[in-house]
């Protein structure tokens, strides 16, 4: 989901009256990142608090290159990794994960394994439906097991792009919600959808129902999802004692328009590039009589400091033994505080950009290949900022580009080198940059090799359902990642 | 002013707290036009409840060229067209224009001769400074006579941009509405300000303030000033016998970016195009008790028809003996409904496009010339969607590019000329473009003509000042519109 998809965040359509209705009662983030231009790091950084770079989410394989969990990856959430539920659980949360993991499927990276009690969803992404031979369809789960496989027994309309997914996800939140209530149990629901991730797709009754076409059903069923989830920890009598934190995990999708990608707003390029377009969020903090309604932030945050602030609430210290990129974000909500800290703009271990207060610096800059682009993948359509989105892997390491996202959110006007201002930001910034690479001290690759061997062909719980399907021989390879 | 300048139409910065409210009481239109992607003729069809085309503000001088009333323009409003504040001096209201005229700046296009009662403003744009020998300084009027001149009198400081313009408008504005309300004198106010016109300006007290740079302290301090001006009617108990409507007459100037530019949010180019940003505006309806709070409307709006709603408010029917392009907007604000009807973009007397429903269809394309291009006038910085935002003239006439703004409000994706949904929306807008042009009477065009003898040499009132300048020889000729 982009920054600009929301109602409150200015989508010209205003089709998302629940979560504008969160932004009202609770408090709006205007400068929001997340840790990284797509899914499986940014999650990883999520439930760490820490980069990418950090925790192992990125590949070595290239140079700046964007890296996921595909089927195929070997890697995964190293078990030296703590996460959030880890911690969460040791205060006596119940933890639960709805909807998309990408931490790593083999079974050492099961979400179980790692904090949560419960899950139900799927390890990868929705992409298929696969033929079962080269690539098998991906597998739902219930807990500790396979109950079956997208496009089989969780059905993906392509052609409609009905699927009833949210739908699924919703009851579980709401069931999980209602038992931990039931049972006086603190909880932590971490509600991982992936409606608006390709191939986009809605619940029959939202099909059609959008000006904005299916992406935007996706939207407002997600929309919708989040209000009945709020309504009912009010009726539930809890909403004063639940913490609620709507955020994305990367921009939308600009390859997928116009009929399955979102709106990042003004600002430039999507999901894959560093870019704001890439990384900056629709986030919204929602606690009544706790938070101030209609509260309006500044601060700038990023998806790490959930890991923090979540820890915070439950009143445990982040560990020590680690670098944590996530802050404590409640002095910011509660009592208005602005803390003073720098954005970081990775792709793969290349630190391309950094943004410290309104100032961002570009270090490299790459939209994608030309080859890529001539091929008709482009992550800028329509927009084109010389010597800025360029299409081969730009040094400005000596003389970074400098954006004031203040008068210039749509990051096309590079100050003057020559000017004081340039001057004075980019010696700020440079010191940020230095002290941040001083102390870095990179994980071990997660994202490098991918073999066919490793994907999900035989599950937890195949046997069950008679769905266990043939073991290639294993062929390890580098994973191959082009943007 | 841009659609995305608002922080309820998504502006990052989310300065404009004053205008948030207003809409917060009020209703918010998304889909609102004017009715030319620049000044003159905007505000004139504004006064006139007709397109540009129909009341004379446009040029023949070359194909599809914008054109304004410069000093040494020779035309303005004609005495045949019948103006807002005219109609209602009949139904005893007083009527006040407070700001920039640009109506024409001779004698006989004098706003106090066309229904205002008062006057306080200047008759062009704030350009300048000029020497008062090639060309004069521009006039500040007080009803029928210059009270001084900008950059002599009325300062603008180019340097740091500032200039307490805004808030003698401002006081102006809270004196006749008290000055009304004493006199139980029903009114009509036409608030012109122009602090977001390059050479942008704001106040003492808000430069500096707003992270956006200059143009953000102006905006910050119209924001202010209109609430100030709601604040002062719900003082006086006339607030909900009070209609306001707060709208700009044209896109951001994309040009005038990044100093003194505005956002156009997430749609294409800015002033002097006919793509979304160039005419689709900010607009708020505002009338407590009457119209109901947090309104969000999607009803296709044009700076026309707060003409007939105007009539409409005050009991009166617009004219009968001419056409009349503003529709009543009442029931959509006082009854929520939705009424059908296209809207026209024009550049010059060229239908560039016609928006009905969510579909907008380009029968010409042309952003400006590559002549001006090469020398950095750029009216879509950052932006290039190729065949659309195009450099040479492209007429689609037979073939016209088909936009759905639902899914696409930056017109990125024309849709394909071989689907069935390109066939029968385009089937339908050629209906309306057909009925259109075939009732269709031009005005005389009024902004064909310059001359050097025109300019405001020496302004009624000038005697007095010691402020009469020489008037030099008259030397018609063709004015110049290079897009």
């Amino acid at each position: 989901m982009g920054w600009g998809d929301l109602g409150a965040f200015g989508e010209p359509s205003k089709e998302t009256p629940n979560l504008d209705q969160m932004a009202a009662e609770g408090m709006l983030f205007l400068d929001f990142y997340t840790a990284n231009p797509l899914c499986s790091p940014s999650r990883a950084a999520l439930l760490t608090g820490r980069l990418p770079v950090r925790n192992g989410f990125y590949t070595t394989n290239g140079h700046a290159r964007n890296a996921y969990t595909p089927q195929d990856i070997v890697g995964g959430i190293p078990d030296s990794e703590l996460l959030l539920p880890e911690l969460l659980k040791k205060a006596g949360y119940i933890n639960k994960i709805i909807g998309k993991w990408h931490l790593g499927h083999r079974p050492q990276f099961h979400p179980l394994k790692h904090g949560f009690h419960e899950w139900f969803g799927s390890p990868n992404c929705h992409f298929g439906p696969y033929d079962n031979r080269e690539r098998p369809n991906i597998p739902v789960y219930r807990d500790w097991e396979m109950i079956g496989r997208y496009y089989e027994d969780f059905k993906i309309d392509l052609k409609t792009g009905e699927a009833n997914l949210t739908q699924l996800y919703l009851q579980e939140a709401l069931d999980f919600i209602s038992k931990q209530q039931a049972s006086q149990q603190p909880f932590f629901l971490y509600w991982a959808i992936d409606a608006t991730h390709a191939p986009v797709y809605a619940s029959k009754q939202f099909l059609g129902t959008s000006q904005r076409g299916l992406y935007g059903d996706a939207v407002r069923e997600i929309d919708d999802s989040v209000g009945k989830i709020l309504n009912h920890l009010q009726q539930l009598g809890i909403s004063e004692n639940t913490f609620v934190f709507f955020t994305s995990d990367n921009g939308a999708a600009l390859i997928s328009a116009p009929k399955q990608g979102g709106s990042n707003g003004p600002f430039l390029c999507g999901k894959q590039t560093t870019f704001e377009g890439g990384m900056r969020e629709p986030a919204i903090a929602w606690w009544p009589g706790h938070i101030p309604a209609g509260g309006v932030s500044h601060q700038l945050g990023n998806v790490m400091d959930l890991f923090t602030t979540s820890l915070s609430l439950a009143g445990l210290q982040p560990p020590s033994d680690r670098q944590i990129d996530g802050i404590d974000l409640l002095p910011v909500i509660l009592q208005g505080k602005l803390i003073d800290r720098p954005i970081f703009y990775y792709r793969g271990n290349e630190l391309m950009a950094v943004r410290a207060g309104l100032y961002k610096a570009h270090y490299w800059t790459w939209s994608n290949s030309w080859e890529e682009h001539s091929k008709g993948i482009d992550f800028c359509p329509g927009q084109n900022v010389s010597g800025v989105t360029t299409h081969t892997q730009e040094e400005h390491t000596h003389l970074p580009l400098l954006f004031h996202l203040g008068s210039d959110p749509g990051e096309k006007y590079p100050l003057r080198f020559s000017s004081e201002e340039y001057q004075r930001a980019v010696e700020r910034i440079s010191g940020l940059v230095q002290q941040h690479k001083a102390t870095l001290v990179p994980g071990q690759p997660q994202l490098n090799v991918c073999d066919q061997a490793v994907m999900n062909w035989s599950p937890p719980g195949c046997e069950k359902l008679g769905k266990c399907l043939k073991v290639p021989e294993s062929d390890p390879k580098k994973c191959s990642w082009p943007h």
